[in-house]
């Protein structure tokens, strides 16, 4: 049977939900208060999940200073205290809800944590409305 | 891979465990403390979790309004500040264990949340003891 | 300088707030749904807090091992898997709002706990609403 | 004695810290990364303390459900998913750091809730950072 | 469909990670301060998750007051302000990691909840490092 | 009306009560399984309150980041992951109860903060003890 280790992380960054390709009306009417053209914003919670066998001679997983390493290099530094919409890549032409960061995160970090290695995202936008990927 | 969302609630209520089927002695034997005739209640926290496909064009599993509303007319009207033994018509004949109660806030939002999504309860009875339906 | 020392504790109850010199339809008014001839109940989380001097030969302002026997003999023994309306002598006349739960409990262990020692009294309802006395 | 009821709240909302009347480079050594032009966010909790005596005939030291109304109408309303330095008026010539946010705060309440009875805020700008006013 | 019941629980206790077979360097460079020969500690957070049939007559997967005893009896009384390295013989051979300590958890519970039951085990290290045996 | 800045931190040590002075009977007579010569261990949460009036020119009682840097150089690099009896200056002749290191965390940082700032701690040793100093 395999082992999950779980490491916590967090960030704060601005964001808006806008779909582009939708008149005004349409994304005030879907979004609501998270069409804000101003944007508002969170503390986003993360949580990496690394399920595999223990290694005997360790007792590890997988070392979590080296995973804490990767969330820090590939998550932290890139999403912390920005605005999602405008600063980070990965959402110029994708909606910054937390579904999609979630997805963002992991494929980050799948560059890093592979298989056999498996990789599960649970990322709290706020303390009631949270998401996890893959499911 | 599908994606989780997943939306927090509470609701406040008294209850008490009891089958009419056995005798005094052994409710009190197999209940304990929790048989008190006269109830003792319980902060109910819940997380509703639906799983299913990101949606392109907005980036939901589902409207997190939508579901906060589903979770507001079919579970907290109803089970909030109530006797959920007196007072609530889904423990007429099933005791409100939390196991029951799961199951019974599971069937009520499953009218609204229809496969393919996925749906899974949690419910706190206390900070120390919660269950999960399905497991 | 005087240290602090605080020890927690919860226990669940029932209740109903209900003024017996008030007419069925002021107390709804009043009360609103915590009125509820039924009952309804609460996970109540407990911080018993003691001020005094530290004594040198332990480092303790008070053994905690005694605190948490007189909250348990005191307190969550008379109110665990209660109805603190029917069950519970402090309420008999007195209306169990937390304000009031508090200080039936400040004066529980006021007995115990004597000057010089301070003693303070903080009761989370909920995780949104609590109180503490004295202030 | 008197006692303490608090009631919490929470709202989520961009902002940016930058004095107007410092260099950018100032502005930039001083905020760190907190003087993002693009803005970042929080999730901000909010506790609202009311100290007063207990009205004998309800249990009540304040009506909270009138708290909670106060709470929405002045701060939640206003400030929720909002970018405070855009949105709100508070922040017009005054820096959105949590001190500045607690006692805007304050402000807003105080004119509904007067002396006798005591205010104090607390506020969570994340969970490792937060405020009291006044202290 | 199952349904899972989860009981927590908590102990504190002194560990050191080290590997006998290995050199004093190698054991400071895998582990580094977790290494330190006078040992550190935590306050291990413990979360039993046992998955079943709810039987019919008592609303149950499992009596939860039998599965605290088991806890208590075969965790807690054993691990409880001890030092893992040297007072329980479960990490005579084996490095106390999160990982391995969950593993001893779940053979030592296992015994006691047999199959059809499904046996879970999740171990918070700290609020920020856990686990989950099996994953 | 001044405003009060709580900046958290953390840190995992092991540690043993026991007074010198005393027979073996005696300190296990008062300190009980805490006296465990092998040390057991803790999570350590740490509260740090600075008080004081908000410079108008920053928004800050005192700039966080400084703060954190004092914690950490003052508390976190020199009790984390540590032997608290055998590894910190600090506990050489005194006992390291949760009110004693309250007071040694204190006397460390006050160097840094000094009046007219006033300066707090809280210190949880678990979720269910924890002290202040001063009170």
């Amino acid at each position: 049977m395999k082992t999950a280790v779980i490491r916590k992380a967090h960030f704060n960054a601005a964001h808006r939900l806008h779909n582009d390709d939708w008149s005004a009306e349409k994304n005030k009417d879907v979004f609501g208060k998270c069409n804000n053209p101003n944007y508002h914003g969170h503390n986003y919670d993360l949580e990496v999940k690394v399920v595999g066998e223990v290694n005997p001679d360790t007792g590890y997983v997988m070392d979590m200073k080296i995973l804490k390493q990767f969330i820090k290099s590939e998550v932290t530094e890139i999403y912390d205290h920005k605005n999602l919409n405008l600063d980070v890549p990965d959402f110029k032409t994708t909606i910054p809800t937390a579904e999609n960061i979630a997805r963002a995160i992991y494929e980050r970090l799948r560059v890093h944590i592979t298989a056999p290695l498996e990789l599960k995202i649970k990322l709290y936008e706020t303390s009631r409305n949270f998401v996890e990927y893959p499911a």
